[in-house]
């Protein structure tokens, strides 16, 4: 049965088409759904709605919930349509008139959302650790390889000459400079939707803040009506960040697949990292490296269906805004699994010093030369044009 | 035992990385891939690599296949990767020594492609019916309703009067026209990749329209890099199609939400197809509508996956293109859906006489009078500042 | 004064933002509308709202507005607000009461839609001639060069070989292909919006076939409403059209960037095609084909402006589809500049005979050698692990 | 005379479409590279390059072209491509031999991205007071009116009583969370490029944050090969920034669209801020509302382009990087516009008493009443049941 079920049962093919992926993709967020659930009824006593007993049966019968959910044995039916009816159908039926009480002062819409965010601040934390793995992983290979020369390149020509430690610094610069964006991201999903309930607030009189920091919240949204302007906005913001991130290991990944083609040869990947070709026998690909580069698009396609989906529509909560979830929950992983791999990748990476001293070839060292004349007195101007005519 | 596989393994972490969703998605392909091998095997027997009563054995081992696939009991294992390798695997297993003979004169990349394609091709045809349906269900909407009067809009007010035929005939004209897109994305697909191997031809002497015309193709790709060329690209012209037919149900969707909102009352979904609130009793909500509506966004996203994931690659295979096949699957289980409801929607929709008639406020006619003064000869620009003049 | 202008004049900040570029965008359609215009004062003149007199006057000076605008005196003023205004004003100074009757039958809706189609359908025909040159040019280079054998590579690895010709004839074949999509294109923009109104048709008895034959449409729309859905819809498919051209020659670029740098140095770009760094004297840059390899992106981006913006809406006329107009011309522009400086690299560009051999290195036989086994009958899948076990 | 300028001279042909609109685009950097560059001539005094002398006349002659450029009076030829350019020949033509010594310890690479950063900084501070005289506006909007009771929307169906005051605070606190982004944007923009080159650093002992803080920037890009990582991804999170205010706005203006339609009419808009039609002479559109929703769009647009450009490029410099030039300046310029314009909305809106008393029909209350018999004891889902079963 459906939170909001009356008389009149939904059409088959209508339910089946509006339930469509929520069962499976809700299964990451039961957890969440009862940890905020927990924070909501001990908000309901404080406002006394609930009595102390009655808090505690609820607590209790949610953190039952929880624990059939890691063992494997909370399950989500399609006519249930989400985990937060699934999760209010089994309070109903373990404790009775109680479980009918759960859901005052609060409308699916801003529990949904509560569930979510909680969610997506506990992926945060992954992605934030996890490019701290990643950046020690650079790190170390910039001490394994750093002093190592190779060209540097400009318009995919050969420029100037650069370095192991130059090349990785930068990536590691940029990454950390993610980190940027990785808190303001935090900051704007740390507020909490919970007791705004369809987005015109609830007529009780409840105390928003306690809820929201029982549940883990900063800060409250002040206005219900922002509850629902920011639904699918802040999860663009995220979304953004993660493709920061994934631009950089796409760039780091193109640098890798290029210059670990033989005919540069600069760096080497392990072998048991290459993949093999059905008809050619010699090949050995960089299958993961292209994988990774291929993510950033999925990635960013993402983010467009998050900023596109809103557009042009009045205030207010619309359905259109439940299918931002997958997108942001899809996001997530491929950028945690992508920073992982990456980080494998540079803790595994060799580089052929030979290969790179062939790289070294003359018009890598025009620049140097034009500075050595500067420091003899010569305008730049004209020591650039004395020794570019050695080059037309 | 995957394909390429010799005597290094493959990191677990990079496998688990690169194999991803394929042997989830692939299971779509069996039977494709099947019916172009057996066009391939046949085609093998023509160039004396198989004799006759080999081809035999294979086309019945991949018809068994087929069987063993639509009765539930053909699976793709995870170390397989792909259901091109369970597929061989399988005929290896029950031919012996034959069963190897079947990847000759052929690379999984235009396996692969051969069996997508003609997947593409089944879904177009399903698209095309599917579209054909929606415009009968528009039609009999109009032949029901076609002469009720309703306001036309422009800038989101009133304008001139229009009425349910003139508005349904527009998007069934919409919806007609697209149908040119659905054929060229046809025509495209329709090309055979088949004994193009790697993207560089096949060291043998083979017949690739022979084989193009038995797995069903109009025509084959003359070079073996213009397939890898159009890798994702002919795949986007599909998509873009698609954007094309889910756009028109959009606003057709978006129409429908507004003008059965009852302020405004025009049309009436059945009661059956509405969700209700988890808080607000009264809800009747065009969930459906609203998804419909989504879908759009999430089609045009995958459209743009498609368009920049291999732009500034230089040509030949990259893994990259492979990522290419999920958004492709999504894009056309959504749009077949979503044509599917919208026909519903237009079988049952009813029209609210009372509160179109409502909706005939006098501004509507304005028009019509200055038209009136243009007909006892007053130019028109004049007709139009007299009458305007009322309005100021 | 503007067309629709009555007593209450437009707050003049309103006004500098709502006209935006419309005067300088619209100097490119003033000949398509009075081309239009004409045709439209026929069939008013076949309707006897104009006396064959009157109508001849109109043509005559429809006529000298396009010859004011040859020769670079026709000027559209700020408050005009377009080039519709310009030439109905001036159509007013110079025949008086006769210029206020040229706008019966018409509105400024299906007038804009009217010359922005015939400039589509011209600018069509010339992307198509230009498909023709750059093909021509391809096939020149085929001719000059196609025998020399390059590498073939996947996953940035040599993979067998591959030649000139091959290379090549992918691009031209895919280009070829490309012209399918500009017919399907030309298809659809080539539908006469005339005498649709505002969206809601024109209360008056007109021949709309007849204006669309003498303008130069093909077919009418049939129904006033289709109209309005198809404004950015046709304009979507036409700019998706130009990224797959646009795509062709961004892997065509990536391709000669990378393989014209001197590790490779397969191909030789003219010198004075190349630019210099204000640092670095030795460079020469590929600057004009990394333009052509962005290009894509900014021609990507206008058309999912165009096919976000109108998502959403309910249908009818928003003021958001005239800002539809200026992405479609900057994308033609681009493509038009893109095919004709690629086809003059094509024209121009040298192969290294010598590179080209040293790149032909022993993996890219292994194929062949696996070939050679397979001819002698050994099943592929032995031949393949048997000459594979060299590289491992 | 092009900085990189040496014997072969540019094909005119490749000039024409190198050089683009440069020219044109580069009017707004002037100011910005001459406040570099003097700060980039002390440093060089500091370095010894330059004597205190050279240095001053350097400042003076920039500063010389800050005036001639206010004054409407600098020019940069084609032929220049360029501000750096034209700035560098002026010098050269002003100071001589001089001249020739201020392009020492820079590339035109870092010395482009210098000039934009202070540039965008500028222009971030502009956004941000922008967004606080909108936030001041709206809240003068909610002192007027906020007491107005108006219908709450979700689904675009009534849900539950709202009021102006909430309707506006919503949207105020949405735009007063985007600071959170614009402060991020200016974080990450402001640090300094100067003196890493081409991307590999400078062959001289330089004092890059002594030339930073001459210059204003709050901090270094440590390693070289950041910054060039860096390019194209901080203007796409400037870029996202613009996106979500912009995304506020667009929704602002689709409720005010739709709630000021005169069938709810809850809200008016002044009549000089209302445009009209050629054919229809009552009307009065929201043109200006409909191009503020309608510029979401393109500065999403924008930001695709900015995304999709790098992505599967090599790390360092490439042309492409240059095109992100035009999409972030025409981004900042339409925000710029549309916050404004909106702000002198809020400021002259008004609500309709009476048409908002009107819209509050009696399925607003339904919540209420079930939170009275909440009040009075009954579990949330049976008074949510009872009072549903009306409305069935």
């Amino acid at each position: 049965m459906k939170l909001w079920q009356k008389k009149t049962k939904l059409n088959p093919r209508i339910e089946a088409f509006t339930v469509g992926d929520d069962p499976v993709l809700d299964m990451k967020l039961v957890k969440y759904d009862c940890r905020a659930s927990i924070a909501h009824a001990k908000m309901l006593e404080k406002a006394g709605i609930l009595d102390p007993n009655e808090s505690k049966q609820i607590e209790s019968a949610l953190k039952k919930i929880i624990e059939l959910h890691d063992s494997g044995h909370f399950i989500i039916e399609k006519d249930q349509e989400d985990c937060h009816t699934a999760i209010e159908n089994h309070l109903t039926e373990s404790l009775g008139e109680l479980g009918k009480k759960i859901h005052t002062a609060r409308s699916r819409n801003d529990q949904v959302l509560a569930a979510l965010r909680l969610y997506y601040l506990d992926e945060i934390s992954r992605i934030e650790s996890a490019i701290h793995d990643f950046l020690r992983a650079m790190h170390d290979l910039l001490k394994r390889h750093g002093s190592i020369q190779i060209p540097g390149f400009t318009h995919t020509r050969k420029a100037m000459v650069s370095s192991v430690a130059l090349w990785a610094a930068g990536y590691a610069e940029s990454m950390a400079d993610n980190l940027r964006l990785v808190h303001t991201s935090r900051d704007l999903m740390d507020q909490s939707p919970m007791g705004t309930g369809a987005g015109y607030g609830i007529p009780l009189d409840i105390d928003r803040e306690y809820a929201a920091a029982l549940a883990g919240f900063s800060r409250i949204q002040q206005h219900a009506t922002y509850v629902q302007l920011s639904r699918g906005k802040l999860e663009s913001t995220l979304v953004h960040t993660l493709t920061q991130v994934m631009l950089d290991l796409n760039r780091l990944a193109s640098d890798l697949i290029l210059f670990s083609e033989p005919t540069f040869g600069f760096f080497i990947l392990p072998a048991d990292f290459c993949t093999g070709s059905s008809i050619m026998p010699q090949k050995k690909n960089p299958d993961v490296l292209e994988l990774v580069r291929a993510h950033y698009h999925r990635i960013l396609a993402n983010e467009i269906q998050l900023k596109t989906q809103t557009g042009n529509l009045i205030s207010g909560y619309h359905r259109d805004m439940q299918t931002t979830k997958k997108p942001v929950m899809e996001s997530l992983d491929l950028t945690l699994n992508s920073i992982a791999i990456m980080t494998l990748v540079a803790e595994t990476l060799d580089v052929d010093k030979e290969k790179c001293a062939a790289g070294l070839t003359p018009e890598l060292f025009a620049t140097e030369r034009v500075y050595e004349l500067v420091r003899q007195g010569m305008p730049f101007r004209d020591a650039y044009r004395k020794i570019g005519g050695e080059f037309e």
